[in-house]
C-alpha cells in the first residue's frame, strides 16, 4: 500500500494513529533502546566497567525487557474520579491580589449541603485541583495543570465547601520565609514589609486577611505552624497519616503533612473532621482501622483534668525572644482558669537534637524523593500522579537553575551525602526519630499536651531582592541564628499533632504564636485546649 | 600540655580518643564539608550553572548544616537487642557442602521450649544474624558482619528453634535460576546438573536434602515459591506485611516477604505462626492490628464449601510444558475428594501483563531501593540497619565489577530509564498494581483460592561456566523464551499469598510444584488447601 492510501484510509493528512503491533514502528515507542552510549553513561554511575561488546550484549537483552515499558505505556491507568465540574480559574491582577498571596483563583462549588456548606477554601499550591494550574511556588513546575483531585479536594467539595483558588507556597514549600516562591514575596498582612513565613504562606495571608473562611496548608517542617504564628491564625498539622496526603507533592513519606488553618478554632476542629480519615489504600502514610472522632463536640471549654506541660527545651533558646517566650507562658498558664493543671516538663533531645534529627532525615529524604523522586519516590503503594512525575522531570531538566538557592542547597549538598555517605545519616537519622519519639511519649504519658512558643521571635522583615545566596538560604532554611524551625520539624518526623494558635501581639503589634502539641492521634485533646484558651484570649 | 603528656594521660600511645568539642578537629569529622570541586559535580547532577562565587557561598552556609551531621553521628541509634548467645560459625568445606546450598554454618540455640523446639532452621543469606557473616550472595557484600538480629531470627530463637547456619542465596536475590551466587551454583537436590531455581536456592535445597527441618526464604518475584518448585519442597510467600522485613534486605518495598519453607505444610504452618506478627513499627509494610490466627489447627483436611479457581492464564502459556500443566491440572482436581470445589477461573491481566507490571515497578523500585538505596531506600519509618548501608555503599563503590550480569542489567536499565524518563514508569506501574490487584480480587470473591504451576517448565540444566551476559541474563531474570516468573511474580506486586507444594515428578524425575494463591491475610485458606492435597498425595 502507497503511503498516500494509507492516509486517506486513516481520514487524511492530520494525525495518523497506528496500532503498535510487532517490530514495525515508525513513531518513537515510549521507551527507546538505549544506545551504547547511553549505557556507558549509566554504567559509569554505578562503577561498572563494561567494554562495547558487553554492553551490546545487555542491549540486546534489554530489548526484551523494554517490551514491559511499551505494554505499561499502552495500558490505562487507574485515576481518582474527579466528582465536581469547574473551569480552569484565573491569575489575579495585581490590584487583586496585594499581598500576592493567590497564586490563582478559582470558584468551584460542591455538594449543595454538608458540614462546610457555604465556607470559602483556599488550597495551598502544592494539593492538586484538577483542570487548574499548580506550581508549588516554582519555575520547575510552572505550566502544569493536573487531571485529578487531591482526596482533601474531594472531600471539601464533598461536604459544601467552596474552593475560592490556589494560594501562594513557597519554592516547592522549602522555605520558612515568604520570599521565595517564583511569583514573589508574600506580605504579612500585620505588616506588609514583613515575612509571613512559610511555606504556607498564601494560605495564612488569606487568612489574616479574611478573604477566605478556610485554607488547607502542608508542614513538613513547620509550613502550617509557622505561617499561623506569625499571620495570628490558627493552623494544625494533623497527626502523620490522619489526613489523606494522595494528590499532594511528597517531599518525604515520613515527613509529608496537610492540615486545616483557619482564623478560629472551631472552623480548623470542623475542617479537620471533613479531611481526616483512611483513603482506601491510596496514601501510604495512613493504616487502615483510622477512626475520627467528631472533633467540634469536644470543644467544650472545660479543662479538668488536662494536664498541660511547658516545654523547657522550647523557651530560652539561643534565638528566643524574651516577649515572645513571656507572652507564651502567660497563654498557657491562662488555662488554669479554664480546670487545667500547668507544670513545666523537659524533654531534652527536644533542642537543638530535634532539629539536628530533623535535617538528617529531611535534606537527604527531600532531595530524593521530591527532587532525584520528583514528587514521589518510589517504594510505596498508592496512587501516583503521574503527570506530575513527568512535568517534574521535565521541569528540573529545563527550569533547574531557576529554583530558590534553598532548593539548590538541598540537592547540592543531597547529593554530596548521598555520593559520599550513601544514605546513612539518613537512615541514623530515622533509627534516632524512634529514640525521640518515645522521648516525647515519656512526656506525653504524663502530660496530655506540650506547650511551647511556635517561633521563637516575632515576624522578620522581607529581605532585600539582591540578597546574597547565604541570607536566603539563612531566611528560608534557617540556622543558628534564624532558628525558625527549632520548636516546630521535630514533630515532622515524630507525627505528633501540634497547633499554632495566637497568643497575642507584642510591640510593635506583630502576633506571637503557642503551638500546643499532643499524644498521636489525639488530635482532639490539642482541639479543645486551644479552643478553651481563645476564649479565654477572646473574653 | 606536650602530646607526650596527653597520651600519657589518656593510657599510653594506643588508640586516642579526644572529646570533639568547637572548632578544632585533627581527626575526620563524621561529615566533610565538600570541597568546591565536589560541590561542581553535585550541581553538574542537578543541571544546575553555578558560578565557582556562588558555590562558595553554599559551601559557607553549608558549614552550618553539616553541625546536624556531626550531632548526628555521635548520637547513639537504637538497635534491636540481640537475646541469643552465639559465635561466629564457620564457612564450611566443600565435602561438607557438596550442593553449595550453605554459605555459613552456625549452631544458636534460642529458648529451651516453644512452638519450634529442636527443628533446625537455615536462615537465607539476605536475613541478618547477629555476629555471623552475610553476603546476600554477592561480592558486593563480602565480608559484612551484622551485630542486630532481624526479627525473624529472634522469633525462631524464642520459639527454641536452632539456627544450623546461613543458606546460599543468588547474587543480591536477583535470579531465578541458580548460579549467580558468588560461592558458586547451587546444585538441584534431585539432579545435580540441573538448577534449583531461585532466589532462595540454598534454603530450598537444604530442606529436599533433609539437612534442615525448617528453612526462611525471601521473595520479591517468586524466590520462595519457584526453588520450592524445583526442590520438591513448601515454599509459603505470606501476606505483604504479615512476616516483619525488619533485618533483611529490603529490594523495594512494595515487594519485599519472607516466610517459611519446609517439607510438610503442618511444618510451614507451624513456622507461620512463629514468624508473623507486627513488628511494633520497625517494619513499614506492616500495619498495626494485626491477628495472626493459629494455623496449624485449621489443617482439617477437610475442604468442605472450600472453591477452587484453576487460573486459566496460568497454565498453557508460550513457555508451558504440557507435563506440567496436566500433573497441576490433575493435582488440583483430586482436592474435590476433600470437599472443594474445582473449576476454572479468568484473570486476564494475569498474563502476560502481570509481568510486565511487575517489571515496571521491581527493575526500577530495586535499582533506587537495594542499588542507590544501599538495601533500605529512603522513605520509610522503623529500623534501617545503618552498618549494612555503610557496607553496601562500600561495596557498591569497590566491587560492584564483581556483580552478576542480572544486576547490572537492573543498573544499567535503571539509570537509564530514570535519567530519560524520571519515575513515571515505575509510576504508572504502581497504579495498574491497585488494577492488578483488583482483577485478582474479584476472581478471589468467587473462589477461596487460585491454582497454577509454579513454574511452568521442568528444572532448567545449570548454563556452563562460560555463559554470555545474554545467556545469564535470560536465565537469571527470565524472558519470553525462560518465563520463570510469569506466575509468581504479580502476586509480589498485588501482595496476595502464595504457596508452592511439590504436585508430583514428571520424567525424567524432576519435581514439578503447584501454586496456591489466596486472598489477603486468609493465609490459613492456603496452608488448609496445601495440606488437604499433601495428604491426598501422600496417601
Amino acid at each position: 500500500m502507497l503511503w498516500s492510501g494509507l492516509f486517506r484510509r486513516l481520514g487524511g493528512y492530520g494525525r495518523v494513529v497506528v496500532q503498535r503491533r510487532g517490530k514495525g514502528r515508525y513513531s518513537a515507542p515510549a521507551v527507546r533502546t538505549p544506545s551504547l552510549q547511553q549505557l556507558a553513561r549509566a554504567a559509569d554511575r554505578f562503577n561498572l566497567d563494561l567494554s562495547q561488546a558487553e554492553l551490546q550484549e545487555f542491549q540486546n537483552y534489554m530489548k526484551g525487557t523494554l517490551e514491559s515499558y511499551q505494554r505499561v505505556d499502552q495500558l490505562v491507568e487507574p485515576l481518582p474520579t474527579v466528582k465536581w465540574p469547574r473551569t480552569p480559574g484565573w491569575r489575579p491582577e495585581p490590584k487583586e491580589n496585594p499581598h500576592n498571596a493567590w497564586y490563582w483563583r478559582t470558584e468551584i462549588t460542591g455538594a449543595p449541603s454538608g458540614k462546610l456548606q457555604g465556607k470559602t477554601v483556599a488550597i495551598k499550591d502544592n494539593v492538586a485541583v484538577a483542570g487548574v494550574p499548580m506550581m508549588d511556588g516554582s519555575r520547575v513546575l510552572e505550566g502544569y495543570i493536573p487531571e485529578y483531585d487531591a482526596t482533601i479536594v474531594t472531600r471539601i467539595l464533598d461536604a459544601g465547601g467552596i474552593i475560592k483558588g490556589k494560594s501562594v507556597c513557597e519554592d516547592l514549600c522549602m522555605s520558612g520565609n515568604s520570599f521565595t516562591s517564583a511569583t514573589g514575596p508574600v506580605l504579612n498582612a500585620h505588616d506588609n514589609t514583613r515575612s509571613s513565613s512559610g511555606s504556607s504562606s498564601g494560605s495564612a495571608t488569606l487568612l489574616a486577611l479574611k478573604e477566605v473562611d478556610l485554607a488547607i496548608g502542608g508542614d513538613q517542617g513547620g509550613s502550617i505552624r509557622l505561617p499561623a504564628a506569625w499571620s495570628g491564625v490558627v493552623g494544625h498539622k494533623p497527626t502523620h497519616g490522619l489526613v489523606p496526603y494522595t494528590g499532594c507533592v511528597s517531599m518525604d513519606i515520613t515527613i509529608d503533612h496537610v492540615g486545616p488553618m483557619a482564623r478560629t478554632v472551631a472552623d480548623t476542629a470542623l475542617m479537620l473532621e471533613v479531611l481526616a480519615g483512611y483513603d482506601d489504600g491510596l496514601d501510604p502514610r495512613q493504616s487502615p482501622n483510622l477512626t475520627v472522632p467528631e472533633y467540634t463536640s469536644q470543644l467544650t471549654g472545660d479543662l479538668s483534668g488536662i494536664r498541660v506541660g511547658l516545654l523547657k527545651e522550647g523557651f530560652g533558646q539561643e534565638t528566643s525572644e524574651a516577649d515572645v517566650d513571656d507572652m507564651v507562658r502567660e497563654a498557657a498558664h491562662k488555662l488554669t482558669s479554664a480546670g487545667a493543671t500547668v507544670e513545666e516538663v523537659s524533654v531534652p533531645l527536644h533542642y537543638p537534637d530535634g532539629t539536628h534529627i530533623f535535617n538528617a532525615v529531611a535534606i537527604q529524604g527531600t532531595m530524593q524523593t521530591m527532587m532525584k523522586g520528583n514528587g514521589v519516590g518510589v517504594g510505596w503503594k498508592g496512587f501516583y500522579p503521574t503527570s506530575m512525575v513527568d512535568a517534574f522531570t521535565r521541569g528540573y531538566n529545563s527550569r533547574g537553575n531557576d529554583m530558590s538557592a534553598a532548593l539548590k542547597h538541598v540537592a547540592l549538598l543531597g547529593e554530596f551525602l548521598d555520593e559520599n555517605y550513601g544514605n546513612r545519616y539518613y537512615a541514623k537519622g530515622q533509627n534516632l526519630v524512634r529514640t525521640l519519639t518515645k522521648a516525647y511519649n515519656e512526656a506525653l504519658d504524663t502530660h496530655d499536651v506540650l506547650i511551647m512558643p511556635t517561633i521563637p521571635f516575632k515576624p522578620l522583615k522581607l529581605p532585600d531582592e539582591d540578597a546574597s545566596i547565604s541570607e536566603i538560604c539563612h531566611q528560608a532554611l534557617g540556622s543558628k541564628e534564624i532558628s525558625l524551625i527549632h520548636n516546630t520539624c521535630p514533630s515532622n518526623v515524630t507525627g505528633h499533632p501540634g497547633l499554632s494558635i495566637n497568643a497575642g501581639f507584642s510591640q510593635p503589634g506583630l502576633p506571637v504564636g503557642m503551638m500546643i502539641v499532643g499524644r498521636h492521634f489525639d488530635d482532639a485533646t490539642v482541639l479543645k485546649v486551644a479552643h478553651a484558651f481563645e476564649k479565654i484570649r477572646d473574653s
